[in-house]
């Protein structure tokens, strides 16, 4: 089954995935470390913007990453490489069809992956076949839905809302963490837990401001404006309200809320 | 100024906002603490739900407790009476035309008070006066846009929009929670800080499930359905869907995330 991938394969993207997480690294990862020699498969690691963070967390651990894009492989290898680390091996496959055996793995991860995928329970199910009994499951996701902003605009929502409608075309799901206890548990794991991770900007974390606000869910949502008008989601002149009043929640006055979702379990 | 309060003031509704205060308690106000002899007001104490909590933080400090309403304000005292609590005077007044002297008060306590004002800037301004320099002020408010949930629903969405609008028709705003602070900011405060304080509800936290979405959240907004029907905003079928449909987000497989706002700040 070939993945597709909202927000494509460009360099640009490529870029803003590596910042995203520089930026949210703290706040998505700090409580996420590996004991030395545990064997841990990162499933989707897309261009290696979370497998740097996760190998510098956990030098002792073991991890394999894996992705179904040979050309994103490169780019995670390349950046992990560029970062010195010799703990990650990287292997392209299909998360619904991994190449392991049963039980092989201690620890599995997965950060921004269950959101483009069209059965997001298979894909647990797949992962929980090679997690050792007593292993962990760790599952970050965002959650488009959860985003409100200062001044409020119909027309920022509404390309936020293309945004959303355009990862469900390609039959995935941008609200999914609100629903990352329940498909956890669907799927077989035990001791689910979920620990929302919100991200509250207002003019005083200027750091956030430029970082997240505008690099990250900003540059994300500018991104899909082509597709969002050749779909007739939206029109230039609606597309280009909606950017502007998104950029005003980034001024003195303004305040940005997104909220992140990190589910834990144990098979 | 007549103050209108989209609850109403029936006993029933005493009773949730008391259960409500509970059941928030630990999450709203365990930070909150006032040093021994200080002199604290507290604006629009309503029934009095924050009041007992605020007195037993703090049993050193003294508080001024007022409200518009003499109703209120007697379920108030009663509550307070009740808990033992010695350290509380109440006084009914308008926030806009406080009796009190300048500079006469140590720290300034409100919450979910802003959000039924046509003017909540110019009530911090009100309230700034009676604050002493280098003196503290900390508001609470919640955000119903901040509101969302699995199973996803139209019409539960419809039916928290019927609370909104009423509640924006007598010149309140129920999604003031982000605005917390610029609004502190444009009404003179310094250092002021922003702390969101989430409650994200799963099958896992039946406590929560009963005492924060059943009896806190779908109670208020069912308090209001049949004025939203009174006032054409819905119909009976369409709101009894939503109402069904919001219960929905208790069960098993559900979620439901609501986000409430604490600012801090300094005269």
């Amino acid at each position: 089954m070939e993945k597709k991938y909202v927000h494509g394969y460009t360099p640009r993207e490529s870029a803003r995935l590596v910042d995203q997480a520089t930026t949210l690294a703290e706040i998505l990862h700090h409580d996420t470390a590996y004991p030395a020699g545990s064997r841990v498969l990162e499933a989707g690691c897309g261009v290696g913007a979370q497998t740097a963070i996760l190998a510098g967390n956990s030098p002792g651990a073991r991890f394999v990453s894996v992705d179904l894009s040979g050309e994103s492989l490169r780019a995670a290898r390349e950046n992990v490489d560029a970062q010195g680390f010799a703990n990650v091996a990287f292997h392209r496959c299909d998360i619904f069809r991994l190449p392991f055996a049963d039980e092989s793995f201690d620890h599995v991860f997965l950060c921004f992956v269950l959101e483009h995928l069209p059965d997001p329970a298979e894909a647990l199910s797949s992962l929980r076949r090679v997690l050792k009994t007593g292993g962990s499951i760790t599952v970050i996701e965002g959650d488009h839905g959860s985003t409100y902003f200062h001044p409020d605009s119909a027309y920022a929502r509404r390309a936020i809302q293309c945004l959303v409608d355009l990862q469900a075309a390609e039959g995935g799901n941008s609200l999914i963490g609100r629903r990352l206890y329940p498909i956890l548990r669907e799927s077989g794991f035990r001791d689910v837990s979920v620990s929302p991770r919100m991200v509250y900007v207002d003019s005083g974390k200027p750091g956030l401001v430029e970082g997240f606000t505008k690099n990250t869910f900003i540059a994300m949502v500018e991104g899909v404006g082509d597709r969002a008008v050749r779909a007739g989601l939206t029109d230039e002149t609606d597309w280009g309200r909606g950017i502007r009043d998104l950029n005003r929640t980034t001024g003195e006055d303004g305040t940005f809320i997104y909220t992140f979702f990190k589910g834990t379990a144990r098979k």
